[in-house]
C-alpha cells in the first residue's frame, strides 16, 4: 500500500500527468479536492470509495490519508495544481512519514504557468521578463504580504487568489510603489472551458474583473502586453 | 492543421499530461528537444517525421514550425518541463501567430516544483515559506542577474541553471547580502531514475554539488531543511 499524493492540474482535466491518471485509474480510495474536475473523479473504478475533501481542515484530512494507510489501501490524494506548490502537499507527506507509511509525490501542472497561458500570457519572454515571483493572497499563514518588497520586484508577479482579495492587492502594490499603469491581468477559471480573462492596468484591473468568478490568479508585469500582442494577432488570425 | 507547443514535464516520461501524450501518438511530425525522454519520442506513430531540434538557434526553430505549418502538418513541438517557464514558449507562438498560422499551448509540469519534489523538498511550506522566486542563471538575455534584489527576497529562490554557473551563483548571492548558512540544495537530473541532489548550506553548495551532472536546479531558503527533515523520515521508514 501507497498514499499517492497526485497533483491533478490546473482545471482542464486533460492536464494531469500520464502517471497520476493511471495512479486514479487503478486506486482503492481516492480523496480528492472539490475544485479537481469531475471527469478526473469519475477516472477512478466503479469500486473505489471516493472521499471529497469538503469542509475537513488540514489536519483531519492529514488524519484520514494516515488513518487510510493505516488500513492498508492504495490511496491517491488527489489536489489540485501541484501539491507542493501552495499545495500543502509537505504537510501531508510530514504526517505520512511521521506515522512510518510509505507515499509518493506525483508532481502536477501548475496554475502559475498553466492559468496564464490559457489567456495567452507567458509568464517569462526574452527580452520582457527572465524572473517569476510566486505569492498566495490567500494569506494561508495569516501573515501580510511584503508589499513593498513584492513592488520593488523585477519581472512577473503572480498571485493565487480570491477575487475578494484584488481590490486591496492592487491598491497595496500601488502605495507600495508599483508603477499604476503596470500591465495586469486576473484569469478566471483558467484552463477550464468557461475560463475568462480580462487585462488592463492595474489600477484598473479589480474594476476590470468584478464580474469574474474565483478562483482566479493575478498576473503584474510587462509579459501581459506579450499576451495582450498574441490575443491581437490571434483574433486577426480567427477573423 | 495546428501546430501544439507541448511540454514534456522535467524528465520523468510519466510526467508528461494526459493530453500531451495523446497529441505525441497522434502526431504527423515531432519537433522535439534533446533533453526530452526518449520514451516520449518513441511514442510518436512509426510514419511520423522526427526531428531533434539539435543545434537549431532559436529563429531557426520559429522558421522551421512555420514551414511545417504551412505544408499543413500536424505538428507537436515538445519541449522539456512547460513552454512558458524559460521555455520560450512565447517567442514560438509568436512567429506561429505572424504567420497566420493556428497553435495551441499544451502546459507542462515545470522543473520548478517537480525537481525539487523529487528530492523531498517542497518549495512552498506552511510556516516557512509562502513566496517562490523563479530566476534563470543561464541568463538568457545576456544580462547579469540582480543578485542585491534577489538577496533580500523572502522565502524560496528556484533557479535553473547549468552547474558551471553554480559556484558564481552562490558566492554573488552570498556577497550580496543572503546569509552564508542559508539552507541550500542543488538537484541534478530530476525526477530521471539516476537523479541526484546534494544539501547543505550556501558556502558550501557549489563544493558539494562539484560532481553531479547537468540540468541542475539550485533551490535556496528554509524549505530545503524541511526536505531534509522529510529524507530524515523517509531513511527511517524504510530502514
Amino acid at each position: 500500500m501507497t498514499v499517492f499524493l497526485v497533483g491533478a492540474g490546473p482545471g482542464d482535466p486533460g492536464l494531469i500527468t500520464a502517471k497520476g491518471l493511471d495512479l486514479v485509474r487503478t486506486c482503492e480510495v481516492l480523496v480528492y479536492d472539490v475544485l479537481v474536475a469531475r471527469e478526473l473523479v469519475d477516472e477512478a473504478p466503479d469500486d473505489a470509495l471516493k472521499i471529497p475533501r469538503e469542509g475537513m481542515a488540514q489536519h483531519e484530512l492529514n488524519d484520514l490519508l494516515v488513518d487510510l494507510g493505516r488500513q492498508g489501501f492504495d490511496v491517491v490524494r488527489l489536489k489540485g495544481g501541484d501539491p507542493f506548490v501552495f499545495g500543502r502537499g509537505g504537510e501531508e507527506a510530514l504526517a505520512l512519514l511521521e506515522a512510518d507509511l510509505p507515499f509518493e509525490v506525483v508532481p502536477g501542472v501548475s496554475a502559475m504557468s498553466a492559468v496564464p497561458a490559457s489567456a495567452g500570457i507567458p509568464i517569462t519572454h526574452r527580452g520582457v521578463s527572465a524572473q517569476v515571483t510566486l505569492v498566495s493572497g490567500h494569506s494561508a499563514n495569516g501573515d501580510e504580504l511584503d508589499y513593498a518588497q513584492l513592488a520593488g520586484t523585477p519581472g512577473t508577479l503572480i498571485v493565487f487568489m480570491g477575487l475578494a482579495q484584488l481590490p486591496k492587492l492592487a491598491a497595496s502594490l500601488i502605495a507600495a510603489g508599483k508603477p499604476a499603469d503596470t500591465p495586469a491581468a486576473v484569469v478566471s477559471r483558467g484552463t477550464h472551458a468557461d475560463g475568462e480573462s480580462v487585462s488592463g492596468e492595474l489600477h484598473e484591473i479589480a474594476e476590470l474583473a468584478a464580474d469574474l468568478s474565483s478562483p482566479a490568479l493575478l498576473v503584474v508585469g510587462d509579459v501581459v502586453a506579450v499576451g495582450a500582442q498574441l490575443a491581437a494577432l490571434r483574433h486577426a488570425v480567427a477573423s
